[in-house]
């Protein structure tokens, strides 16, 4: 039953996906002048592309990865690499995003004291230490039955976190990044022109996005069964 | 056991909750100027200690009135009673709330304009239709069981997202509000003044009270054991 569930949530959540990709992408393409890597404001707009993509979108399959039902028989290594290689793609594009906003600010725009900087900062630091304890924890031959027990919660928990983190920095950064640009030298946020029409209608599908991740990963139904996973987890106990 | 770790959870939420709304009432008192009920700048204030307190704190302890443990045995009625007169007050708060940030705005500052502004308006129509929708299924005495059972995981699910929303609602509130005040004519939001820390803070104090919220509704041994729950909704089919 969940297989049959599970198939048409994924496509409902993979067009939601696709259209957070694609409306970033139009909105810094068609409004803010595109993209260059160079010292120009240019290459600001690789920021919400890069985090979009990858924390928002990328990280939302990588986090499902254990909830489509063919991974529940059979080994679980392939599933674990292909987790461990989303997340890898995804903290990739979450540097790439930072050295663009870094970039753009140069020595003349200050860094990191906006909420939205420290929700990111906060979101992007626990995805790095998610990643590098998940790789400790879970693929690494040596590491202890008893360990990989105790630290599974933790890591299922911060991994919604890390989520929620991410959705509430897009949407206060596309918010701050509208207020800065839809001045009155072109027509002002309060306006609304057609960009903060399709601004903010991307604000409410990355929220639409990350809520149905979020269900997702709660709906018990959707999780794999407990026993395999400790027969997987304590092959030492059986 | 779930009666055990309730109660120091409860503790945490409760000691964040307040911290929440102490740290916007200080805010606002502080640094922008105080409260009053006319058509100055500091009727404004009223908008982020009334929504911050109602569609996040409060809103927070009443859609966890069923995980109280002792709710569990005995009649239901009492609780959803409570539940029902705590989303009420929940209700009156955001409509001051609104009131309050439509009269700063006049006729000289355009409304609705702000992806802040779409997202909190989701949350507070949604909010408004869920109150009137459960009344309506859960204590009209006429509602059929059918209706309730079929309506109650929509209720359940919007719930969480409701929570989700008035979360992204206020820290794209108050990242907004600190680019419009703190400016050249005070301190500048980039050079990271107390109020800004301060400020910056209650963002990050509301993000970590709405995840406790939404991890407790998603733990399935804090949920009401499910045959009680059936036998509460479909008492003529005993």
């Amino acid at each position: 039953m969940p297989a049959f569930q599970f198939l048409p949530f994924s496509a409902l959540l993979g067009t939601v996906g696709f259209l957070c990709v694609t409306f970033v992408s139009f909105w810094t393409q068609h409004w803010r002048g595109g993209f260059a890597w160079d010292r120009s404001a240019k290459v600001f707009n690789w920021h919400p592309v890069f985090m979009v993509t990858g924390l928002v979108v990328l990280y939302g399959a990588a986090v499902l990865v254990y909830r489509v039902p063919r991974s529940w028989t059979g080994p679980k290594l392939p599933w674990k690499l292909l987790h461990a290689a989303l997340t890898l793609a995804v903290f990739v594009l979450v540097v790439l995003g930072l050295v663009a906003v870094f970039q753009y600010h140069g020595k003349s725009i200050a860094n990191m004291y906006s909420l939205h900087s420290w929700l990111g900062l906060a979101a992007v630091l626990l995805c790095s230490c998610q990643w590098l304890m998940g790789f400790a924890a879970f693929l690494l031959p040596w590491s202890p039955a008893w360990l990989r027990l105790l630290y599974k919660p933790i890591h299922v928990f911060f991994g919604s976190t890390i989520l929620a983190l991410s959705m509430a920095a897009s949407i206060s950064g596309i918010n701050e990044k509208l207020f800065f640009s839809l001045t009155n030298k072109t027509i002002p946020y309060e306006r609304l022109p057609p960009e903060a029409w399709f601004a903010n209608s991307l604000g409410m599908l990355i929220l639409v996005f990350g809520l149905l991740v979020l269900w997702a990963l709660a709906t018990p139904a959707w999780k794999r069964p407990e026993s395999e996973l400790l027969e997987a987890q304590q092959p030492l106990l059986h």
